[in-house]
């Protein structure tokens, strides 16, 4: 039984406060800060881009992560700068805000997460991040998740936040994240910025495992623009202050119950980001049944959900059912067009690779919703997937032209 | 030496008739089918879409082409409707067409090409087409090349056309061709139509070879919105009217000199499309050199070249250059971020992986120009690639937004 908890932010979680400040480095005295502390030291797991050109922050935690997994203190996330291609010098500044984090909070430097989120090759200023990460570390309370969730923000127009609770071998535990993103969201090995806490007590191993296993059927399977960003990250930490007997294998059925809750939080993070995708006025859900295997589904699926001909035409509320058929052929899967079915929310428009003529009214009706549901068979085997997208619309552009400007 | 004939046509070409005529299936009284005539058999080398929905009239003429290469005669080529994912009746329909032009050119059926282009999905009004290719074979003439290149146009703004003169041991030869496409660009295998005609004399296998070659360096470089189509098709056509000793070696000096100027009528068609990009203001070529290998440079160029974030920013006039390292890091090539080097125009901007705070202004009038061009130099090996692309505008959103309708 997994609970929402209403209105729920990473500090719902026991031991866990949180603070969000403005410092300048957005200008217009927005919120630009966010500061993480853990009372109790956290087992910590994390998920960061394949981008090849990895932000320094990303470099910086992933070796923290591989060297002190189990000691985790606070994490500090700057918006407004990405610290991306920024050569040594980013390099230092992460380094820097760690200590400077230490200092303040009175914790280890080898305890402090790092992660930036912005434009791409600007250097952190860092007499701001000193200013910042002071009010940051004194304005740390009980009920700071809202504000660090939107501190974290940059084109996001609202945050995105999920809290749930569930019991484990009789104790309750809880479970909550934050994310942000909206652009430059094509997730190849994580997604943007998400930090989840839990107070629940998990191996780090099987911490790392159920966050590997959660992110691939969730921010795995969201694309806004194709755009992987040099700065995804998914955090997990895990500070055990529920009193669950820990949990240390994953046979149980008390990993069974963490994976699955975790898997939740990390799909209602997911789909918040597209439905805040950059200009989005749809959310989409790309279903391909019918595929020889699981993956050569979630390839037909991802490739609908990138074609930008398809998110036009949606934008345009046009059931132009022949892009997705074309972005399915393109992908490179397995496909027999005799054996493809195809359909708008329920609305049958394919079948046997033959057009239907469908009802055009009932069409317009199904496409004039937020909510659009694609769906193909394949008719070829078992594999399905899942995926979610947004519409490309003017928006989008008039957001990415002018985003340093 | 490679001439250009000015104001040229494939009507240039000695032996070919052309004409484009209105018949009724685009409404608007625009143009909207083009009959090409050769007054001489033709040997035919084709290259098709890699799209596993391919459109009828490519099942279709893949087939014919294998079967009877050394004998075509005529090519019938209607925009309006794509013919794709229509069935078994778009097959009956392409070889209704073919049918019509046969009886109307006298000549056999197995000697005509079909190829379609317009919105995928919806079947070829055969009413239409029958009075279209009446009208259109007694339309035939030696000055109707520009014609049949404006009836092959959708959302097209201007046709695509070239023609250029060269010796063959010394007999003068020419190429000419004519080439539609604005959206759905992103060709893996082969690009949009494109028709190219010749009167050299060449061995079949010799023009198959000359044509997969010329397209991979200038169809297959090229990307508006990175969706492949269900119709492209390139088709080359030679008469051989021009008297020259036929070419029957690849190592001969005369092949070589063809498949070069091949390459030329190819690049110039592919570059026009671009030009001609769906709601495209910008030019952009992208230069990646320093690969470990020819491919990597090529993947990481299209990487680029698809970046719906680097081409936004490219609308916008907005020297973003991180999203370019993006775009590369994400692209799966070997990459070393300390050993990367980024020019827009000749305005170096990263160095050695290390931001070198280009000069604003500068790039501000490099991005202003409609041809810009941007170089990426990987420092790892020899590999070099260029390839060609559009930004992505409100006007590409317009435009497809609402195409059915």
């Amino acid at each position: 039984m997994i609970e929402t908890i209403e209105g729920g932010s990473i500090t719902s979680i026991a031991g866990f406060q949180a603070s969000g400040v403005a410092c300048g480095l957005k200008g217009d005295n927005a919120l630009d800060l966010a500061l993480v502390h853990s009372t109790a030291p956290c087992h910590a797991a994390a998920v960061f881009t394949t981008n090849r050109f990895p932000a320094a922050p990303v470099l910086y935690d992933r070796e923290l992560v591989a060297r002190n997994p189990d000691n985790l203190r606070a994490v500090i996330i700057n918006s407004g700068c990405a610290n991306a291609c920024t050569g040594d010098r980013g390099i230092e500044n992460t380094q820097r805000s760690a200590d400077l984090v230490a200092i303040a909070l009175k914790v280890p430097t080898e305890s402090v997460f790092v992660m930036s989120t912005g434009v791409i090759g600007a250097q952190l200023p860092m007499t701001t991040m000193q200013r910042g990460i002071s009010l940051a570390a004194r304005s740390l309370s009980d009920d700071g998740g809202h504000a660090a969730a939107r501190a974290i923000m940059t084109t996001d127009t609202r945050p995105k936040e999920t809290a749930i609770r569930l019991k484990l071998g009789g104790q309750q535990v809880a479970i909550a994240g934050m994310a942000k993103g909206a652009g430059m969201i094509h997730p190849r090995m994580a997604t943007m910025l998400s930090v989840i806490v839990t107070d629940a007590a998990v191996e780090t191993g099987l911490l790392e495992k159920a966050l590997r296993e959660a992110v691939a059927y969730s921010f795995h399977r969201i694309t806004i623009d194709g755009d992987t960003s040099t700065n995804d990250t998914v955090l997990l930490l895990a500070n055990g202050i529920a009193g669950n007997a820990r949990i240390t294998s994953d046979d149980s059925e008390d990993y069974r119950h963490f994976a699955e809750a975790l898997t939740c939080v990390c799909t209602a993070l997911a789909q918040a980001i597209v439905r805040d995708g950059e200009g989005a006025t749809k959310f989409v859900e790309i279903k391909v049944r019918g595929a020889l295997s699981q993956e050569q589904a979630l390839q037909a699926a991802m490739s609908v959900a990138r074609s930008s001909l398809v998110k036009t035409a949606l934008f345009g509320e046009d059931a132009n059912w022949g892009r997705v058929l074309a972005a399915v052929g393109y992908s490179g899967v397995e496909v027999d067009p005799d054996r493809t079915d195809l359909w708008f929310g329920d609305e049958q428009v394919v079948e046997n690779g033959q057009p239907l003529g469908a009802n055009e009214e009932k069409l317009k009706q199904i496409l004039a919703c937020v909510d659009i549901c694609i769906t193909v068979d394949l008719g070829l085997g078992e594999g399905e997937a899942v995926v979610w997208t947004s519409d490309l619309s003017y928006d989008y552009v008039k957001i990415n032209a002018h985003y340093r400007t």
